[in-house]
This record gives structure tokens, sequence and C-alpha cells, in this order.
């Protein structure tokens, strides 16, 4: 019996099938590991390892059928139907959100977009009019919405969240610069630009020290 | 002597920081594991391990002094002097990240704002005004950038991450949603909503799936 899928497959799952999906998108048909690795940054044996941990389907001298892997990738991932998406913040954020290719290419559709500011209510972003806020539990419930994404200022996040949760959202991706509080249940997943920077910004530092003879390591421990 | 720190320590280190950053602004001066682990949703014995990779500083019944904390980590991330970011593309998204609040809290400051759009150049975003991408080494070069931000389109993202790396950039965080090719040395963050919602829809799927008390797994292995 399969043991549960390590999180780091489960991360490089994601990121082949964008890979493929864009070589779908040019008329490729079929595509071997050493282009897949290439494209993602990955060891091409990694992909042949990664993807033999729910059989294998290369073929020697062909590759993968691009069509047949998307289709596993997404039965696995759970990717394979559409997943509506209700957008909270109709500003800067919000806007490219709900305009942004990438999701609709992997199946998350914006459905509604909402706002509190009567400013913003009732224009449109695409095809979308912005709902404003107080209808949003409504909403999420007629439309059977599982993902919310929280594009609002810090100060109102939890509080859209509370909201996300109670309405019957499984699946949180948080842009507020504030960590929210959700129930065990629920998945939340938080975009901040900082803490990716962050977590960049520590190798670029320990190479500069490296390169300092250990001079800054030593510092560090003192 | 110390490893190499494991890279999820330094995710929650950023992690931690964001938090304690948070409890000073609130003027709060000592701050327990207890308190730091519910809010970044870690178990507190795991915060007492992570921090003690560098040496203990929390006492009984005191906990940690939340300004030597922050200046510790900030020194081990390299965020204790501030950093500044080349933004490539003005729209909504762009817009988005020059205003966002919590960069700045970490010492990341959008010092230059690029765009190749005449409607764009010479509008005012915050204090900047966008500047023509054609700019963009000369401007790097001046200001001694070290981190480039890529929020144009997925068509004009490979060449930018070009001219970002040729002048002298180190980090890039990129927004387009396409996978850009850079030399080794450059550290790339792809921020990709779509590729962190299929993550997170994975264990959402995994747990309808054991739900159905197997019965999707055992299609999946069909």
């Amino acid at each position: 019996m399969k043991k549960k899928i390590p999180d780091g497959v489960i991360e490089r799952l994601s990121a082949y099938l964008t890979c493929l999906l864009e070589y779908q998108e040019e008329g490729d048909e079929t595509i071997s590991s050493d282009v897949i690795g290439q494209h993602v940054d990955v060891n091409p044996a990694q992909v042949r390892r990664d993807l033999s941990y729910f059989g294998t389907f290369g073929q020697k001298g062909v590759g993968y059928i691009i069509k047949d892997l998307i289709k596993e990738i997404q039965e696995i991932l759970g990717s394979d139907h559409p997943h509506r998406i209700a957008l909270v913040g109709a500003g800067n954020l919000g806007s490219a959100i709900a305009s942004y290719e990438g999701l609709k290419r992997h199946g998350f559709y914006v459905a509604a977009i909402f706002d509190s500011d009567p400013n913003k209510i009732g224009r449109k972003i695409g095809d979308l009019k912005v709902k404003p806020a107080k209808e949003l539990a409504k909403t999420i419930k007629k439309l059977h919405i599982s993902i919310g994404v929280i594009a609002v200022p810090e100060s109102s996040a939890q509080a859209v969240a509370d909201t996300l949760v109670k309405s019957g959202v499984k699946i949180i991706l948080n842009y507020a610069p504030v960590i929210i509080r959700v129930p065990p249940h629920i998945k939340v997943h938080e975009t901040d630009p900082a803490k990716e920077l962050l977590h960049t910004l520590y190798y670029l530092t320990i190479r500069a020290r490296s390169l300092k003879k250990d001079k800054g390591l030593k510092q560090l421990r003192k």
C-alpha cells in the first residue's frame, strides 16, 4: 500500500503540471523527464522518481504522453474538476488576482468578487460585478464555493476569514499581511511577499557570510 | 560547530519574526513560546527547539525579550539592514505590491517602479514615479538594488528577468505565471497562486477520499 506522499513531491507535482499545461498549449504531445526537469529546475532523475510514486507511465525514447500525465496528476491533486473561488477585496490586488490567467488554466474560477467599499460595489472586474461584502455568506452557499481568497487590508482580514469559514469554505488563500486564525479543518495558505523574501534573503546572507571566511557566522554565534 | 540550518527552520523563523514585530508594535516587551506558537500555528516545543539552534534566550516565567529576539532573528536572516527593491510592472499587481505594508516592516523598500507602457510611465504610485523600463539596468546599478520583483505579463517576464540578472540583482520574486530561467547564483521565488492552491487542494482531496473509505485512492491506483 502506498504511504503518505511527501509534501515535497506534492509541491513538485504542481510545478510539473504547470509545465505540462504550457507544453500542451504549444501543441506538444510527448515530453521527456529531462525537459520537465529543466523547465522546473529539478533533477530529471527526481522527476522520474516523483512520477513513479503513482506507477510509471514514461516510455524509453518517447517520454511521457502529456495528455495522460496531465490527467493523472490532476486526479492526484484533485484539480480534475473546476473549483470556484470567492474573492474578497476589489482593490489593486483583488483586481490582479481576478484577471490572473494562471488560475483558470488549473480549473480555479473566480465566481464572485466582494468589497465593503460603496465606491467599488457594482463596478465590473472582467465579467463580474463587485458584490457587497454582506452577501458573502449567501453567495458562497448558493454557488457551492470551496475556496476563499482574502485580498483586504490587514484590519479586516480576520473578520473576512471568520465569515468564509462559517459559510463553508474549505481552503483560504490569505494575501493580507497578518496571520489569520481558523479551525483545524480549514487549510490556509498565507502568501506574504515579505516572508518569501526573508526566506530567500537568508540564503544570500549565508553565502555572503561564507565568502567573508566565516567571519559573519562567528559573530552570529558570539 | 553548527550544521546547515534546515529549510523548515528558516521558513518558521520568518513567521516568528512577523509575529514578534506585530507584538512589538502593540507595545509588548516579552513573549512566551506558547503565544508565538499559537500565533503562527506551530507547536510551542517546536518554537523553543527552533530558537535553540541559535542559543537559548528564553527565560522560565518571563519568556523571550521581544526586542532581543527580533534583533537575533533579523541578523540570522540578514534583514537587519534595509534592502532595496526594483519593481517591474505598474499594473494592478505592481501597485498592490508597492503599497504593501508588510514589506516595509521587514526592511524591504521599493526603491523604483518600472513599466514599458507609455500610459503608466510618469504616473505616481505612492511617492514614486513610474520609470520607463529601459532605465531598469541604469537605476539598479545607481541605487545598488539587490532584489527584483516581476509583476509583468507572462510574455515579458523572461526578458525582464534577464535584464535584472545582468544588472546585478541577486534575488527575484516572480509573480508572472511562468517559470523563468536564471543562472544558478540567482535566487528566484515563484509566487503563483495557482501552485499554492493546487498544493492545498491536494490535502482537501485526500481527506475527501479517505472519508469515502479509500474508494478514491483505489481508483487512483487502478
